[in-house]
């Protein structure tokens, strides 16, 4: 097609990612255990195209993403983006359909956005986002149902500890009207800095809630201003903790002024305590924190977290909380909303890190290889007999020259096969196969240095059967490998 | 957040679609059962950006989707553009990263590509692919894998029958080579015509053989030029048909020129049908068909697709064959790859038609809804019961005025959930549930025209049973369903 002084590098771009078999394997499979949940709490899935009239999405998410957006041109020249989220085109999709999406509906979604922002290490110009979401309940039960849905998500993928955090965005509400502040701005920049608590410590923050501070690169951050009372009164909000959310609740009640506010804002806690309860969740995992601030602005009412205490270095592998104001864009009525997002990578990589994932090279079980002149037709069946028993096969097939029984034995070491079944010449004529277990051997081999017990120990692992019993002794070394794992 | 008098218009851009629930959970589940099948047969998943550099896509495919291109410009002001099918990133990641994906190789994906051409019924600017690959394996015994692949799927999904047409390129090679026909683009026209012989008929493939004709329209269509005894040879040759593989491939030999084009080809055949009956694919779901031409230019060797014989108008669910050159765009060596696509949206449709499928509305099996002064916990409680029991559960909360009892069960009625547990504060005071049968009483209720009837009837399916019956009272109801469709 081309030629050859033509060639194209084969490349990507800046900030974007390929997923091969290793990153990929292990992925989908948490996706479609968490997939199962979603389902289990009656979410339906929706998709929606990758490209958004521009008007659609400038504007939705504030200014930076109204910088980072991937704009183009549609066929017909109108201005257009690629969607940075998967939460403005559910907006979009209600108000679009408001007959055949009638509230209160729970969705799900996953796919990949786009945000043409200054990409580093983990930070991509294309992710996925994995998110669900309520429209039209107003009724708090359901923010509670989105925690017990992260509870039974780490469950599900098997982490050995974690908690969801809980908050209000009411209770700072009615905690900033006591202190007198009323500026919108100034209270956003109250929450900004609650929300640095975990990084740079109380101390840090009472200096940006009072004049500011210089931090560690000499560069000066501006303080919000507040006097030395009001400071105080928000610090000490910030530290309730208690052994039960029914008593930080109390503790609350306490600390925060007398109002109408402050009523609502319990009252909206009492009401997810109860269904925390009524849903099983644990007081271990589920967690009032009346520091936990959330970072977006567009939160209105329970906000919440999850964290792996084990591992912090991760953050929230998961987060979300009550937005009202977004559909708004789109129609001439609120629609109450409530949903969280999976962090999928920080997810895998905190899994990763803690062992309970093991990332996956390859989804094949058995590697079926040939020496000598043994017919293809006679590969094939064999392969096909091990599908056929639910064992995941490859059959070996390449070029001539890397069809030598060493190649094909590290191409399955290469990818991880557990497992060769290998047929000659003698075998083929015997109605034997050998059946070989490459973990077994490859444990062993590390280990030696010798070179001539090298070669012996290449046979460690390797059993030659009769055809019949091929399938169920491949079961069973891979029974085996799985038990130990 | 924005004014009221600046509402943002839902809509989506021209040729692209939203996917509900409706259109996504039937296909999400064939996805996954699919998805199965490729791991069963040692496939890997692997992901790559939907953003390409512009010099990777351009001139991959041809005139057509250089045109087609949804062009823009990265961050950095690069050239680039939305890939526009994925099997050349496939063949940019074969060149990209030879050390890690060792060939043989054998991937699949699924993705979204985007091509900016005119948009019409059923065709749309962006589309879903699904396509396996196998990356370094000449043998044709891996084509065969794909045919079994193709037969697996379709047994799969539950295709009460399905053809998969196979044909070998070479042996078109062999007979034009005999037919003297050596200009590349003349052969490439043939194929073209040859491709059209289930749309128009042999009556019109000869006329556009030799001179052309003129189309329903009143359009000239231009012909190849061919003489009477050339197309006399090609039309013999594409008309041939037996009982078996093996069959076909004697009247191919009786019908070639003897060459070793023609040698070559036949063998590969000859293998092909050794390798279709070693992995058990029986002679009528594979069968060898010399007019199977396929459009693209890039086939080198064998060439099949899957047709479902009772429903023609949906032409071939999917299809695919070995190319070799498309790797060589990016590396001094070639690679030869064989596979195929998976045409879910056209599979869909024909399973559809043919009432294999139904589409589903919901995911949701359970609905928990409320009638009077009942405890959101409670509502929560037996929503969670369920799910513990594996049933997926929606717990009805909405907005005020639409917690009457009339609305939530129209609510379920409008999603299509097939059953509702209903408490009150009476059932909740005595340990009792209502479980409702929703489409039981829906059946009934659309033959009645009587409205005092149609009320009475409106009981049909509700039976009020303690609350520790309710999960096997409810799964009773699903399980009779489930018999019933």
């Amino acid at each position: 097609m081309s030629k050859k002084n033509e060639l194209v590098e084969p490349r990507i771009l800046k900030g974007f990612q390929d997923s091969l078999p290793v990153d990929l394997i292990t992925r989908k499979r948490l996706i479609q255990r968490i997939e199962s949940i979603f389902e289990q709490y009656g979410f339906a899935p929706v998709d929606t195209p990758a490209i958004e009239h521009l008007d659609v999405l400038l504007g939705a998410g504030g200014e930076n993403t109204n910088k980072e957006l991937f704009r183009l041109e549609s066929p017909e020249g109108e201005p257009v983006a690629l969607r940075f989220d998967l939460t403005v085109p559910f907006a979009r999709l209600l108000a679009q359909y408001p007959d055949r999406l009638k509230a209160p509906f729970r969705r799900y979604a996953i796919g990949p956005v786009w945000r043409a922002d200054k990409p580093g290490p983990g930070r991509f110009r294309q992710f996925w986002q994995f998110d669900v979401d309520v429209a039209g309940a107003p009724a708090v039960a359901v923010d509670a149902e989105l925690v017990a849905v992260m509870c039974q998500v780490m469950e599900a993928v098997g982490a050995p500890d974690y908690r969801v955090l809980i908050n209000n965005r009411k209770l700072f509400d009615a905690l900033l009207d006591g202190c007198g502040i009323e500026d919108e701005a100034r209270r956003k920049h109250v929450m900004r800095v609650i929300d640095k608590l975990g990084k740079v410590g109380a101390d840090n923050v009472r200096l940006e809630l009072a004049d500011g501070r210089v931090d560690e690169s000499g560069d000066p951050i501006p303080g919000v201003g507040l006097g030395g009372e009001t400071i105080d009164a928000i610090m000490a909000f910030i530290a309730i903790t208690a052994p039960t959310r029914a008593e930080v609740v109390e503790a609350l009640t306490e600390a925060l002024p007398d109002s109408k506010v402050t009523a609502a804002a319990l009252e909206e806690m009492r009401t997810i305590a109860e269904a925390l309860t009524a849903l099983g969740v644990t007081e271990e995992h589920a967690v009032f924190d009346p520091s936990l601030a959330r970072g977006l602005d567009y939160y209105t009412g329970p906000v919440f977290e999850t964290v792996v205490p084990t591992a912090p270095q991760f953050g929230s592998v998961m987060g979300g909380g009550r937005y009202d104001g977004l559909v708004e864009r789109f129609m001439n009525r609120p629609i109450p909303c409530t949903g969280m997002s999976v962090g999928l990578d920080r997810l895998m990589a905190c899994l990763s890190e803690l062992g309970v994932v093991r990332p996956a090279t390859t989804p094949v079980e058995a590697l079926v290889v040939t020496m000598g002149r043994v017919p293809q037709a006679e590969t094939l069946r064999l392969a096909q007999e091990l599908r056929t028993a639910g064992i995941r096969t490859e059959a070996f097939f390449a070029s001539r020259k890397k069809m030598q029984m060493g190649n094909q034995l590290s191409h399955a070491d290469h990818y991880g096969v557990p497992v060769a079944v290998i047929i000659g010449e003698d075998e083929l004529a015997q109605g034997l196969v050998s059946v070989k277990d490459l973990r077994a051997g490859k444990e062993e081999r590390e280990d030696i240095e010798d070179r001539e017990a090298y070669r012996e120990a290449g046979k460690t692992g390797q059993t030659t059967v009769p055809r019949s019993d091929m399938v169920s002794v491949v079961r069973g070394i891979l029974d085996t490998h799985a038990a130990g794992n």
